[in-house]
Formats: structure tokens, C-alpha cells, sequence
């Protein structure tokens, strides 16, 4: 974590990446693109840093949201350090790139900063994974994936890893015994070898034994504890969902995730995912969208798993969300969220409240408050990977502005 | 060239890229994506492999064509080699992706293989030369570039290099007397260089030297004879235009095309270019786009410059890309095409004629016959880079086809 009030990093950002050519230390590589200041252009620009696949949205119109727009900017605020502040300041303080929120369905707030505009797709780290979950529950629904069977009913070559008795309900809750260290920015971590593997970190020389593509890394991986423990959170592991949707439908993520959510929800622009050197999607963390296609997707989780007049997902599947068990949560947001669980790739706030969330590094969310039909989507380019501060004033925040429609 | 009837070549193409992951000798991957097999399934996939930037087409409706569909699939040919085809076969063995054909603006022959859709992005290589002159005309039009002026006037730096006294009209017609060698496929010629450059290729150990952005590598080249020579086909020279475009305008070469030509031309689809590690945007190859996209394009120029009711390039562009010296075409094809010249970034066939194509490596062409009101785009991924039997073959099945339809 790291002191607030830095506005000289975000004030740098109109120079990066400008001019023809820009100038060296102001250029966005794949060797700085997620560190700051670097970030702040690189979010809403992955295509032109990392090979990437489209994600269609398909020929139809795009679903229309009602609007009853609210100027909360003023809205008064306590910051996570106590200090008062309102709404509009601390969207500028946490680094938002987009914010927008919807409630009963209709766009109260749409806020863009940072460049960003209504048809921007913006990285959103590891909401990847909770994308990845809804079109993993579409194919749950439809019986063509069985969260109870053995991960090895369909990537039997996961019988020579530490996948060999998981099974795809581990992998949902993050509660595989595999062993995949999740330290950000440390190098020798298995997070930051899946970056090289990706293709998402310049490949170093002498690191021709890291494998070039996720689905010979994943085979690499060994089984530490058993499987069932508690909660921790490991990338890797929606990777691996990934990999067993794929093999079950013939058909690359991408496209599943296009057919069963991005055409049906009417979104408005294709999104993407990056890929990796074996044309795998990075399942955890490499999807891209605009902020609006973003609410669409926690619109459906609020409204049951149906959009458009439509059930995409299964409501069961939505249900079987909020079923989380906090006894299973573990690691350091326990102290602070006591009521906290991980259950299908979402991050339940309070599973007594039913408010659960998309997470991903740098400050992206997808809040999804179904009792008080809130849903807020929050895109930003923070200076670090976690910063607790950010996150708690932003979940204060959304509070606020709940209460201020909710009261 | 290669000897034909390889269907071999062409039958292997359903395995290229598929399954999770795809057996190790069926990747495509950045060292080999253009080789044969791999490129019939890369050049649609193009995205996937390299970064991209996008080219925008706008908000508005796409332009409608009218269609007047003919069958001329069997139409007799000749094939270059003497021996009677048709059409049809003709496609099938030049190994074609996409087809289309244009009389009086209506499609009269819309034709898909090897998987391509009517919205597959197409990878066209160097007919991006002849769409960033197209951005180049509009500029001119305008008077924000001059073509008889010193490139130095808009990047000075230029000056350290062996285009220090060169002008844009040098480079339009591929006159400037700086050294760059084209040989495709040679290790160490200059082109293969740029390939590293512009990140189409892997960067082998010990090329520390070669710089790694088309900017620093343009700057590295040296004059070897006088500017205003014969014609001497050498890509580096549209990179050169796109880089002085982009100072003069304060605007990257995507976002040129975007603005001066993909939205007005009521394209149908967003294309793309690859960018290299400063964003710089291919613009000597790198540009994919819709079979009817580039027809588009093509219609502009066979009418003047006008399309939807708007002037959209300068007739005198048009015309001025027409007026090309056959007294200074040079190379290989001038025993084949005497009358030939090369303008603007245009391979004109024959300056008595009218006609004139933007051509690119493995088989892309837009062939544009404003006398007889014919529009003709072939893409393609021919096992070679250049094939002259294929490229007379593709001649003698468009003279059939304007035959045909112009009597």
C-alpha cells in the first residue's frame, strides 16, 4: 500500500503514450504496462500491448437502459481515513477511470475520467473470473458441465497434475489443494511466471524452462494440501475452468462467452480477452469491455440471471452464488469482512446482506447489491495491485450513494 | 514460386489452430504465422497473434450495396500454365479466402473459402500501402501535407538519415534513393529486419542492435543513389509517409484512417492495424479488414473519389495516381506489364488502360477498372510470397470476368 493524495502520478498521464514516436520513458511496453504511471493509458489500450480475441457481441441492437441521472458528485463522504470528502473527490482520488451506477436497471451515474469514454474497453483484471463463472453457469444449467464430476472427465491430462482429483466445485470456490503462489510483483512467484506464460511479461532470457502456453503450465502445478480446505484465492484456477468448458463444447472461452453473455445480454461493443502463444484466453484476468457492457452483465446477476426479458443464466446458478460459506473464508480481508465468502468467482461482501462483488487489481468492481436493485461498476487504474484503503473507501462510497437512492 | 496443384497445402487448413490447446506442430504462432499452412488460418486471426490497433468506423450506417448476383463459377479460363479452368477452380486453386466483384457498384459476385466470413478481418499486407495513400490524398487535398516538399519540414530527424533531402512525392512513387532491401524470407535483408522491428517476428538472441521501433529503425537507413530514380519497390517508404502524416496532423495513422476514409466509406466493420512496441501502426502491411470493406475502398477509387454522395478523396488524386511513368517502372513484372507504372502507392497495369491495383505478398488485391466500372478484391493466402503464374492466373480471371459483364 501506498501514501494517498499522489496527484503528480495521475497528472502524468496525458503524456504517456503520446507523440510519433513518444518519448522513451514515456512509452507503454510489456515490460511496464501495469505499473504506474504506465496503467492509467494501458487499461483502456490492451489490444495494442498483448494479441487479443474478440469477443462478439453479435449482430443484434444493443439493450437500452433507462436513465434517471443524479448528481451525486457532491455527495458528502468519510474517507478511510477519516477525512471528509465527497463522492465526486474520491472518484478522482482512487484513480476511477469509469464509474457508473444502476439502480432498478436504470443509469443514475455515468462518470468517465481519465480519456475513458461510453465505448472504451477497459481491462478489468480478475472480474475475467466472475465473466468466466457466468458462462461456466450457463453451461452448469444446461448439464454440459457438472461442478460435482472430476476436472479429469474432461482434461484427463490433468490426472498428471495437482488437478488429478479436483473437481470443477474446488475450482469455482477456490478451494483446490494446488499450490500457486499469488504474490503480485514478486518475480519468482507462480503468478508472476503465469504473466511470462500469458504472455503478458516480456519472456527473460534463461526462462526457457517456464512453459510457453497456460495449458502445459497448469500441467506443471503440484497438489500442496488436499483439496476442499479453505478458501485461497489462486488465478490459476479459473484458468483451469477455463480449459475444462472448453474441451466439454469444442469451443474456445471467447466464443462461449460471447454466445451464452455478450449476444444475449445486448451489449452494446465486442469485447476481448488476451490471449497466450496456444490461442488460450487468459480466463483469469485478460477481458476487456466498456463500463455499460460491464453493468449489463451485474444487471443479470441482480435481476436473477435474467436481462432483456431473458433468462441467460440460471437462477439457481445466481442462488448457488450467494451460498458461500463464510467459515471457508480465510486470508487478510477476513479481519475486515467477518462475513465475508468466495463462492462461484464472486467476492460476497456479507452473505447475511447478499451483496457480492467482481474484484480485480488496480480497482476494478462490479458491485451487486439484488435487495436494493444496486448495481455499480467501478473501473480504475490504481498506482497498486491491492491498496485496502482504496478499496474500503470505495465500498464506503457505494454505501453512501445507496443510501442516497435507497435511504 | 512454387510448383502448383498442391492441394495438399489447402486440405490441411481445418487443422490449423484448433482444439485445447492444438497439437504442438499445428500452433500458430509468431515465428511461423505466415508460413504456409499456418497463413491460411493467421491472416483472419491476426489480432490473436499480434497487437492491433483499431480503425474505427464511426457510429453511422453502414453503406448498402445492391447486388446483382451472377454465377460464374463456371466461366472458362485459361490458367497462366495454358491448361482450361474456370472460375471456380481458379478461386479454389489460387488458394482465395475472399472474392468480390463490383460492376457499377453493385456486388455481381460475393464468394467466401477456407472459412471466411462477410465479416472476417482479412489481413491484405501491402494494399495497406495503397490505403494509407488514400489518407494521404485526403491530407494533400487538403494542403496539411505537400508532396513536393522536404519530408524534414515535418520531422526533422529525418534529416540524420538517407532521407534527409527526400520529398513525399519521392516516396509515393517509391523513387527515393534510400537502401532498403526487399528480399522476403532472407535472414538478414532489410525487410526481414523490419519484421523484428515491427514486432511480425520473434527478436532472436543477439539482435540487440536492431532497434525495436520503426521509428529508431527508419532513421538507421542510408541513401544509396540519388532521390527521383527509377521505381524501386521498397516498403519502409509508406512508413515513412504514415510518419509524416501523423506529425503533420498530430494524429496516429489509425485514427487518420479512421477519420478520413473507414467512417465516411460507410464501412461495415472496425479494421485494424498492427502496431509495433511505440505504437507505431504497420502502415507499409499491417491493416486487416472485411473482403466488402476493401471493396468499399476500391469503389471510392473507380468513381472519382465519391462514394455515399460525398467527395471523399480528391478526384485529382485519383487522377493524379493515373499518371504514373511507365519510362520509370523497373523490376521483375516489366517484361510482363510494359505499360505498367507504380503512383501513389498503386500498381497501375497498363497507364493507357486506366487500370490499377493495391497488391500485397501471399495473393491480396484490390483491382480497380473505372473504364469499365469494375472493382475486383481478391484476398488471398497463397503458399509464397509472390508467385507470378498465380498473379497472371488472378489477371486472366479478372479479364474474363469484365468480359463477361461488359462485352
Amino acid at each position: 500500500m501506498r501514501a494517498e493524495n499522489q496527484p503528480a502520478d495521475r497528472d502524468t498521464t496525458p503524456d504517456i503514450a503520446q507523440g510519433f514516436p513518444p518519448p522513451p520513458d514515456k512509452r507503454v511496453t510489456l515490460a511496464n504496462w501495469d505499473a504506474p504511471p504506465f496503467n492509467r493509458w494501458a487499461f483502456q489500450h490492451v489490444r495494442e500491448i498483448i494479441p487479443t480475441v474478440e469477443v462478439r457481441r453479435g449482430g443484434r441492437h444493443a439493450s437500452r437502459f433507462e436513465s434517471d441521472p443524479q448528481d451525486l458528485d457532491g455527495l458528502p463522504l468519510t474517507s478511510h481515513d477519516g477525512a471528509p470528502t465527497t463522492l465526486g473527490r474520491t472518484l478522482e482520488d482512487t484513480f476511477t477511470d469509469g464509474f457508473l451506477v444502476l439502480h432498478r436497471g436504470r443509469i443514475v451515474v455515468e462518470r468517465y475520467l481519465n480519456g475513458m469514454t461510453d465505448d472504451t474497453l477497459h481491462l478489468s483484471q480478475s472480474v475475467a473470473k466472475s465473466i468466466t463463472s457466468g458462462a461456466a453457469g450457463v453451461l452448469i444449467g444446461r448439464g454440459v458441465i457438472d461442478p460435482e464430476a472430476p476436472l479429469t472427465d474432461h482434461v484427463p491430462e490433468l490426472a498428471r497434475c495437482g488437478y488429478a482429483d479436483a473437481t470443477l466445485r474446488h475450482l469455482l470456490d477456490m478451494r483446490s489443494g494446488v499450490r500457486f503462489s499469488e504474490d503480485y510483483g514478486v518475480p519468482d512467484s507462480d503468478v508472476s511466471r503465469e504473466e511470462i506464460v500469458c504472455g503478458w511479461k516480456p519472456r527473460p532470457h534463461g526462462s526457457d524452462h517456464i512453459p510457453d502456453n497456460m495449458y502445459d503450465f497448469i500441467l506443471t502445478l503440484p497438489k500442496e494440501r488436499e483439496h476442499g480446505g479453505p478458501f485461497l484465492y489462486r488465478s490459476i484456477e479459473t484458468d483451469v475452468i477455463a480449459w475444462v468448458m472448453e474441451r466439454a463444447t469444442g469451443t474456445p472461452l471467447a466464443e462461449l462467452v460471447s454466445r451464452e453473455l455478450w449476444q444475449p445480454l445486448g451489449t452494446e461493443r465486442d469485447a476481448n480477452f488476451t490471449v497466450d502463444p496456444a490461442g488460450f484466453a487468459s480466463a483469469d484476468g485478460g477481458f476487456s469491455a466498456t463500463l455499460r457492457d460491464y453493468a449489463r452483465f451485474g444487471q443479470m446477476y441482480a435481476s436473477g440471471g435474467r436481462l432483456n426479458g431473458r433468462q441467460i443464466l440460471p437462477a439457481a446458478y445466481v442462488d448457488d452464488t450467494l451460498a458461500g460459506e463464510p467459515e471457508a473464508f480465510a486470508g487478510p480481508y477476513k479481519d475486515v469482512f467477518p462475513r465475508a465468502a468466495y463462492r462461484n468467482q464472486f467476492w460476497i461482501r456479507d452473505v447475511d446482506k447478499a451483496q457480492f462483488m467482481a474484484r480485480g487489481v488496480f480497482g476494478q468492481m462490479i458491485y451487486i447489491d439484488p435487495p436494493n436493485e444496486i448495481v455499480v461498476v467501478k473501473l480504475s487504474t490504481w498506482p497498486d495491485y491491492l491498496n485496502l484503503g482504496f478499496l474500503m473507501t470505495t465500498l464506503a462510497a457505494i454505501d453512501a450513494v445507496t443510501e442516497a437512492l435507497c435511504g
